[in-house]
């Protein structure tokens, strides 16, 4: 097998040398291919895979590349294995590593930033100077597992340690797949936005990131907590997760609704999750004068911005790739907490060889669905002994 | 006169019951009107005004009124007068005042916060709640002077306590009216940006902003800072100032330049100090990844704006009116210290009964008129006996 | 009655001009006298006092004067009402106030800071430069009721409205009492410290601060939170706050406790309510390396301090007098959302004019008192009308 | 030679096999031994020692072991090579390192976090959780040359490029030795204290540390900056460094004058760098409320503080050991912008082999030693050709 001789494993739990793994081809084309396992390295662990969400960003990686720039250029025909939502269980240890221990389960983020530039030895990880220079022949120790190394729609994956998160016995594996969404809505209200409690939240668009961003929201003693959305059915999950108050946009005018609910002054903080073209118009009018506004979402475009009222009102502005600054933890805190019920946005599962039917239901919204999950069906089969 | 019997006064400066004072009727019409000295109330001061610069906000309160929402609205005929970038004299002292000295030279920041409303207790004064609410009947406390009550183009002015800042003998009085432009930049560079010695800096257009802007970030210790513009003579003052790099938009590629000046990186902060249409998109592709954008200026017009880019690379960005959380000490300190020569930009004298040609300066950039300040012509014989 | 006309009151409750409150003569000596009912000026309010908690402190100030530095001297035979900790309803506005109306249940936190101060303009406000100079002649704007400004073991209290917070509906009257003191361990927990989620921390000392400490940093999310005392029953208590474990000092040696819990590293935080005079010392053994103290409690006299192993370990450590930041309103939020159970630590109940017996129980801690509540007998019987 | 193939170097700068190097023995005891020259792996360089400074510390180290909890036990008799303060050439790089050049000028920093644990993913990597465990057997990555890995009196160094800082051509070797003591004032003040231009600063002991403090205070704009001592030679080069107010602790109490020359209230920050055993008890009397202090030195034994002042003055308290955030590249830019001239405290330089005749000077201050620095004698004769 691949796994060197430093590595230390499960002698009751022998690690194949290939695996089951999606390969991407051209752009669009995923094939369930043989690969070798991969061995971890130092500060790495190598991670079974037992369940993995599809995000939004899986089918535009899939179809296009991930979104942010890349030196070494694109996935395609290369061998590449996209998926980064996902959660299992450590079967090797790379040298060194005691942080996590052999048949432990644990849940991931994306970023493993380079730890030498200049945002990572700030903790911003997420910004890392030299993401995405792993594709090619550089490697600068960027990993973005699912974005530029390979991710999660495979049996194994090799991971950073400090991309782990330790997930409690009282989760389910498709809860745990859901740590790194609400860490991300975490990132953008607590570490970015400083957030406290008594203070008012807009989330506009009731995506996964969104309905997670209000639960978190509500578990962080904001109140109120709006949301705003189109669709019914997801304002009322949204109702479920602690929400004080949604608006359905078809059917009010949500500026002016913000606005009244708030006594005319608007909120502290909105989180856009629409991805509108309107939405930072829109977040804007909703947020008082100093507030900030994350943008957790964008539009294909370049809309037109009224960037005279965003200096005219002292309104803060930050965008969030990813979920950054260790917020995984601390939404896995919340979750271990039982403070929110994430399960609520979990609407679909499949087994791992029907990634691709996976994958048309979360395009399409087949179902209505939100969170479509992909399981490894060999995982609850081999159980790995905890040391 | 209008004093009342509490407040403290110098025997032998006797302040008159009225003063000379510019007053605004229909837009754009200037009256030198007969009008009451006011009288300093808990926490106030009288200033009697010495110099006061022009500011290109005071052209568009004069002709159009203040920027900001103002609940009161508009200040036309109502016997209102501009003027806020103004230094003097302390000539009498409300009830309890022990802060400052009758007979010190001070200069002014715009806002006296309320003091009551959620920004305010955080000490984000210039984004009050309560602003401008002290136009019309109601007065919630925020006076932003020049703003929305009375400023400096008068013989007198009273000052809330907080808006002060004490002046070195070692600075000129037009030197002095320079500190809360000073302030402003220094306010975007450290108060919300957190610039920090080492770091790199672009700004944006050579304006009273931008010059002092690039000035403080030298002073801040940033290496290199970069100033782009389209007139040569104001690049060279930029030089004078400690720039280290000038761009003339006219003959090369901004962003490229930046890029190249900075091994393909970008900066980690960009002023964006000229309002240019395409500002904020070219600000976004100059600063680095997790870089910051201060916005002191805006076109008149909603620009189209990569807003994915934004998002991508965890951008932040925020807007600033005025100059907020006490940075005009700082702006003093530094100017105190001699770190950089702010009367480089200080280019036309005129006396105040000679407004109205002074603002036709500033406003044509008559013999490339940058800052135009007015003197009181009395001030210079009136003694005021330091306590 | 000593109302000015500016003050706008309910026709149907009208204001009388004296009062009983409870006046401080000789150091320990209470008597229950007849005072004029203050009259509210700008931005401040009447409130009928409901119900006040008793807090060591009030023992202190009775039988010592305030704790801190008083430039105007010592509280005793001035007519002094002592009181802090209390809540009622607003029964007369002084002029321009608006945030609040006639017959809403308030709860207030002491510190109204001069507003003027260095600190009180960085939101620090109970780090006020001009505390105690209201005590005797001067009146520099800062009142701390019940300190150096008449308190709440009376009929009426005159507030600055930054002092108040809404009580909801759903909050009893003594339930209020407690906002201040979740409000002090909130202040601490985060608006100084930085505590989020999934970080762990120890409270020494489960009297009310620290009680109340641990209720809210298990509502922020912390895990684990270890409380260490020495009775039994106020453990129990911490238990059914929500503690994750409690040592009891008198079995257990607490500091090698912890670090048993947290696998030989400390905890993140350590906030320390016993004032026991190894309290700092046993906190820095018990917190990691980069960790930070906050005390909120001190012993008597300067005990010996291992400072080397504070600089060694880079440990932060700050004291907190109060309440600060508006953490009220943040505590007042996660009591509104029943987060915690405050009323746990009120043990016992008296009528005003029973204040006496009720300082007893407090001090001596009769029948295992924990919070002493004194209330109003004629709160119920006069309903103010609301606006 | 000891260098592998991956790495790069200068084909003609041969790196020999063996260099020499200050080994320590038994506590105190130093040979200058031959040992081989470490080959740079991932993310690290190869150095050539050129020029070497004296720290109290490495004194320490020699006569007692590392300061701090080491969990690998002590230093003695295992081929251990001490000096921290160095600079040099980077003469080889690691496998991927691009980031410096070979021929390139560095300084360097100390600590080389783990890039694994809690604080370091902060960016707090002088408090990594893994400090010292790369003593023994287990290497969990942080280094600490000098420390707990080997230094800089030696030919050659390995350093991670994290510890990394560029000296500019017109800086020489010994200035550029400084840089990691002004570092370490400039993390003190800025990076956790928050020191803006215009704040107060006293500065307690003109040791290295005590006297650079002092420039970067006043580089930051700080005024007044005081700083106290007993040698009045040590306090002439503080005024040289621009310090505004100097006081000889044998001839005034500095309580009082601190006092005196900022009206009665303290300064915002207090530097203690003296480590006299009542140094923090003096400082907490200097600094007003809600000041800072920052310890960064400390007394042998355990002084009695006075807890109670600090928690009734709301004062913040850290201790810093080390540079820690990137702080020593701050400093740097400074240095490099002549903003103080750090070679006043340099007053002795000795050749390498002399180590130990250089370390008396340092210990027993002869001829008013401050700065010691040794230096490497074959550095000026072998040119590395830059790439």
């Amino acid at each position: 097998m691949a796994i060197s001789d430093q590595v230390k494993t499960d002698p009751n739990y022998p690690i194949p040398d290939t695996m089951k793994a999606w390969v991407l081809g051209d752009p669009g084309q995923l094939t369930f291919a043989e690969k070798p396992v991969p061995s971890p390295e130092k500060a790495e662990v190598l991670v079974r895979i037992d369940a993995v969400a599809i995000c939004a960003t899986d089918l535009e990686i899939i179809h296009h590349g991930p979104p942010a720039m890349i030196e070494g250029g694109e996935p395609f025909n290369k061998n590449f294995t996209p998926g980064h939502e996902y959660m299992g269980t450590v079967v090797a240890l790379g040298p060194g590593v005691d942080e996590y221990k052999i048949g432990e389960r644990v849940t991931v983020e994306i970023h493993a930033g380079c730890g030498q530039c200049k945002r990572c030895r700030q903790g911003m990880y997420t910004s890392c100077h030299n993401y995405g220079k792993n594709y090619g022949d550089v490697d600068k120790g960027h990993r973005a597992n699912g974005f530029t190394t390979d991710g999660g729609f495979a049996e194994y994956a090799v991971n950073n340690i400090n991309t782990l998160v330790h997930v409690d016995d009282s989760m389910s594996d498709e809860e745990a797949t859901l740590v790194v969404t609400a860490g991300t809505a975490m990132y953008g209200l607590t570490e970015l936005g400083g957030l406290v409690a008594g203070e008012s939240v807009v989330v506009t668009g009731p995506g996964p990131i969104g309905l997670l961003g209000a639960a978190v929201a509500k578990a962080l003693g904001a109140q109120p907590v709006i949301l705003t959305g189109t669709r019914d059915n997801r304002l009322e999950i949204g109702k479920q997760l602690g929400v004080d108050h949604v608006i359905n946009v078809r059917n009010e005018d949500a500026v002016e609704k913000v606005r009244e609910l708030t006594g005319g002054k608007g909120v502290d903080y909105v989180i856009e999750c629409s991805g509108a073209p309107n939405g930072l118009n829109d977040a804007a009018q909703m947020v008082n004068r100093g507030g900030k506004i994350c943008l957790a979402a964008f539009p294909g475009t370049s809309p037109e911005v009224d960037v005279a009222y965003l200096v005219r009102n002292n309104i803060y502005l930050y965008g969030i790739r990813g979920e950054g600054k260790a917020a995984t933890h601390r939404a896995e805190a919340f979750m271990r907490q039982k403070r929110f019920d994430a399960t609520l946005i979990h609407t679909h599962t499949f087994e791992m060889a029907d990634l691709e039917e996976a994958l048309r239901y979360a395009k399409d919204r087949v179902e209505d669905a939100i969170k479509v999950v992909v399981r490894n069906p060999h995982a609850q089969q081999q159980r790995v002994a905890a040391e």
